[in-house]
């Protein structure tokens, strides 16, 4: 029987500010990407969240990202490769407090923003993130896109390397992602994204932009939590799946 | 044989700024109070602290505080306790990754600054920074000063309470300390630190500002790291205990 | 013929966050009180409320505050007097660019959250504030508490002391209001705030929690603009002064 | 007569950190570009160098940077123009207050570290700067390298463009920076700092690190004050300047 995870993000408020339905998205999700602090993520909500998720079995990961509050994780930064594992590893640090005070354990890894973006294709940075979580100990898992030079490295390291696809994004005929920005970047109708979601977890395929059928082998579909009817679209990809004979399952 | 540990502030700095002499003071303290990136202390500079501590077998312990690098945290905030414990959690967790990649473990937590100064009669903080140290797991120890509502309520809660006095600063009669601002609250000259010292280690008293001889018992006592002059200090300190017959090593 | 002004929290997100419906509020409203870096209010939100208001003849004010982004604010500190009154000034002197970048000038300062709370019992606080609205010149108007030190100081000093009153909140037979916590301490019926708004505005006198009625001079009525249905009741309040021969116009 | 500006980063440290010798440099300088709070400067600072500035007649600049505390503005970041433009304004302003309230003006913008560096070549994020000059008013003048987009875009925007030289950095032929990190770039003796100083001032010219003789004509010298010896450096700049006939005033 084929299995699939769903992940998204969580805990991304900081303070005062909400973004995201937590409670929500933990009673469709089977892997949580907890922010940590640096993009968005008090400490207070963080361990909230790892609570919840705790509660409701969903596996907790570490939503890793540059240190940027202002920009919210979104502005692509130079950080020279041993600052940048260092902040890799404190933020998966601060988490574990929060994952285990609520019997869990981080399982795995994710970068954020502009992070996720970057490790893509820079190899200095993406051995960095590496670097953090090999300095965080237990070998987790590091979610990423698959053909990026983060779950290249993670794999020659030793560390799981877990691909994810995004049943609510373009791609293009190699199987990457139409950047966003583009017309038709991500896709708009719902019933389209659970068709997709299927079709990615069923065959390992989704159309592409031009039409034509193109391989993207996933163990993890993203859904996006920071959207309105978010929930709704997640619960919808989730029934489909499971309706369709596919079992949704953490990877970790 | 008597045995007397030293503490001192480490990883003061941040990013580009330095403060403390790191290496200077590991050659000489047994304890070092490591700052966790809220009122100093990045992440890279935590690592690199940690593995200094642990190649020199200095034990490393949380310095924890209030959110605040703009005031060192010396501005003391009225912080709702849910909100200061997860924050306390969050840097011991953070911390601990260092500690972990070095080779050693955070064996014990110790409020900064404006933290340090309100949970002696605060008691809805003190109780907020224990339960950020039972978040963080490990029962650990925790420092401060003799009859702190901190280490009354630490004890209270199973964790060890370890006391600390400081030789540099002026006693009353009570054995308090002789607050900040008043005249005479810190001692300048060196051989009366020295001496002081001494004392505190193998008497467990002290001359108070009044000349009385008052009574402080402590397992640990802190020397100060960000003055001229503190490194050839604390090593005269600890030198002299040592030719006093008094073993100098952790407490933790 | 009587004149109020209605003042409320504009810009209080932060990057990706938002909290207030800005261009709902600057429909009713008279004075805006720009959220300026320290809780809440990137600079390029502070750009737009600063070109909107300008856009609709809304008076602009300085909403200053403690250094506190995850605390929104809300934690009061001790923050050393010439820190404070420099901290102010900045938070006046970043918001003066985008009020004349808009054809307009910051036209008044209020404090925000837990400083609000301070300065009206603390004078060595409130004196920090008021010498961080000179240091910024032009002896711009303060915003606060009737009875407070800090309108006390700034009066004083030469500044135009405003006096504001809250119509959803209850006060006591003093005429001060009953602390947050406190049962019945906000007035949730939306009618019962109208009506009191009117009441402010005419007769200068309210019904304390008592049932006394008691007096309550102001210049301006504070209307929350970050809770569900903000909008609708602070319109309803305008259209009520209006429809009662209130004339509903800034102070400055 | 031959007239030229030195100008050296001021202000640059943040709470209780200090980095810069503010008043050693002050007593040689003729422009301070002061730090405002993205990169380091608190306001107590930023009030401090102004008053200091301002009582010895040197002219102040807004030293403009990324919001970078932890990396000191250093690392290069991607800020979306709107964003860029609005946090140099903030900037600016923020500074004006404290120029003003010591009986001066800003009277010049200069960008820090990375901002520095990625606006010779990155023509968006230079026209960001620019249109963030803009936004303060007052057409500032703006200091940069010579041949930079920013001097270019800041010249078409109707701002004085005002080139500066580097005494202590390697040229390559074309007259342009020989990169840091690459052997050489950095001119280590005091004398030879000296001399060129004295050439870049009187001929426009610098020999580059070929030997060739380039041409670099700047109005301005910039001289580094985070380096130990920086104050007594640029000191016998100043001198071997006057000495040589060159009449060592602000451009500003």
């Amino acid at each position: 029987m084929t299995s699939i995870d769903l992940n998204a993000d969580l805990g991304e408020g900081f303070g005062r500010w909400r973004l995201t339905d937590d409670e929500g998205l933990l009673s469709v999700v089977t892997s949580a990407n907890v922010a940590c602090g640096f993009h968005a993520g008090d400490p207070a909500t963080m361990r909230r969240v790892c609570e919840l998720a705790a509660g409701r079995g969903v596996t907790i990961g570490a939503q890793v990202s540059y240190r940027d509050l202002a920009g919210f994780g979104r502005r692509a930064m130079d950080v020279p490769p041993d600052e940048l594992a260092a902040e890799v590893a404190y933020q998966i640090g601060a988490l574990e407090v929060f994952a285990r005070a609520a019997g869990a354990r981080v399982a795995y890894v994710k970068p954020h923003g502009a992070l996720y973006n970057r490790v893509v294709h820079d190899a200095e940075q993406a051995a960095a993130v590496v670097e953090g979580v090999l300095l965080a100990g237990d070998a987790l898992p590091v979610l990423g896109l698959p053909g990026s030079r983060l779950l290249e490295l993670a794999g020659k390291a030793g560390l799981p390397a877990v691909r994810e696809a995004f049943a609510d994004r373009a791609y293009t005929d190699e199987g990457t992602l139409v950047p966003r920005g583009r017309e038709g970047a991500v896709v708009a109708d719902p019933e389209a994204v659970v068709e997709r979601s299927v079709g990615l977890a069923l065959s390992g395929t989704v159309t592409a932009r031009s039409g034509a059928r193109v391989e993207v082998r996933a163990r993890s579909l993203c859904v996006h939590g920071d959207t309105p009817g978010a929930v709704d679209l997640a619960r919808r990809v989730r029934q489909r799946l499971e309706a369709s004979g596919v079992r949704v399952e953490a990877f970790a």
